[in-house]
């Protein structure tokens, strides 16, 4: 077998390249570190190349697979630990909407929240999300690692919100903001089928413009002037309205 | 003004020791970073001793105060952007547990995880967290950085949880403890008062021994077997019970 050892080889740099997400929508691919995303993306049909440690001792059945140093290894990686296997992965292609329970994000931020929300949304049965332009990339490498295969079962839709919303609406969705203030008290809803809840930025939460054009606002009910972690309010939400 | 430029000055090499908890449990101090924490700390009568970054310009009213070159002020911070003000604070002393709804943490690992607990503790009316042997000290920089003076307002209180829990119940509390398994669904509880819920590690979850000493166990109801993270699932249980 042939093992590249060069950090200079057009492949590994064409690869190294996917830790930026211009690379990533232009091709189309991201990066899954380790074996067992790696597994759950062969599940799910999205593999595309694999990487192997040359001496991991690893084998794996896939038309493409470069094997590489451990020097190179250390460079892809965006760990410590030295991994024995990265996937380049399809992007699935995004489907229309489909699910009882969606989840719709504007303008979060920290790849750690969005992790922790997609994990939660598989775990209550959410399905759909929808990424508004200002939200972070989903295929970023810290989301990637932090759902730990929770993404590839998610369907992920970018759009502009202020169009999809309204579209929404008229296919007979509701569509609730949560908002810090001036929202209707979360223990006033009751679930309803067909829900599209939407969370916002760590800071300055959903905007004013897009909860202008929801249905209804929410307001997470609390004793004091703190803050919940965007993660935390989306899985009360979740959980409420699952 | 004197200023501290030595790495090697005697009060500079004690103050950097509290980064190991077992400094901070000797002295009974911590350390918080930013202007915000010492303004919290001020707030909460804990503040033993304040150091000011020499050239920072912030004046501040305090019986001790260090000024201490930008080296310096780097060694002991634990960000990478470099602080104003560090200010050594007293560890509150833990008070009987009184508060109608209380939190009990057994063997939670993870700094971020703590704080966005109790950051939502605080949010929600609990009080007092209860912290069992093999809980991460809640005075690790990490902690009191993410619950950014949540931390000052919460009793917390370290105990062997196999002895406090049959004390708890015995004054009247109800303790709940949340099961991966075989624990009875959320919706089926009625929230009541004097409530004490127990949440767990973040891979094994609350320990058998805790579990059966506990009055009833709660299990979050998932669609998947996807794992909740720890700080979702004690927001979710936390919201409900408040």
């Amino acid at each position: 077998m042939e093992i590249i050892t060069s950090l200079n080889n057009g492949t590994i740099k064409e690869i190294a390249k996917l830790k930026q997400r211009k690379y990533r929508e232009k091709t189309g691919t991201f990066l899954a570190e380790g074996k067992h995303l790696y597994e759950e993306a062969k599940r799910c049909g999205i593999v595309k190349q694999v990487l192997l440690r040359a001496d991991s001792g690893l084998n794996v059945e896939e038309e493409s697979v470069l094997y590489v140093s451990d020097e190179v290894m250390h460079k892809l990686s965006d760990t410590v630990s030295l991994l024995d296997i990265i996937t380049v992965c399809r992007i699935p292609k995004a489907k229309e909407v489909s699910g009882n329970k969606v989840i719709m994000l504007d303008g979060v931020q920290d790849p750690g929240n969005i992790g922790t929300i997609i994990r939660t949304a598989i775990s209550f049965g959410y399905r759909d999300i929808i990424l508004g332009a200002s939200t972070v990339d989903i295929y970023n490498e810290k989301v990637v690692r932090s759902t730990q295969g929770a993404l590839f079962e998610i369907n992920a839709v970018r759009a502009d919100l202020t169009i999809i919303i309204p579209e929404l609406r008229q296919k007979g969705y509701h569509v609730y903001g949560t908002a810090l203030q001036n929202g209707r008290p979360m223990r006033e809803f009751v679930p309803v089928d067909k829900i599209v809840l939407v969370f916002g930025n760590e800071g300055n939460g959903v905007s004013d413009e897009v909860l202008s054009l929801t249905e209804k606002n929410i307001f997470i009910e609390m004793e004091t002037f703190e803050s919940l972690n965007v993660g935390v309010a989306a899985g009360i939400a979740m959980y409420y309205f699952k």
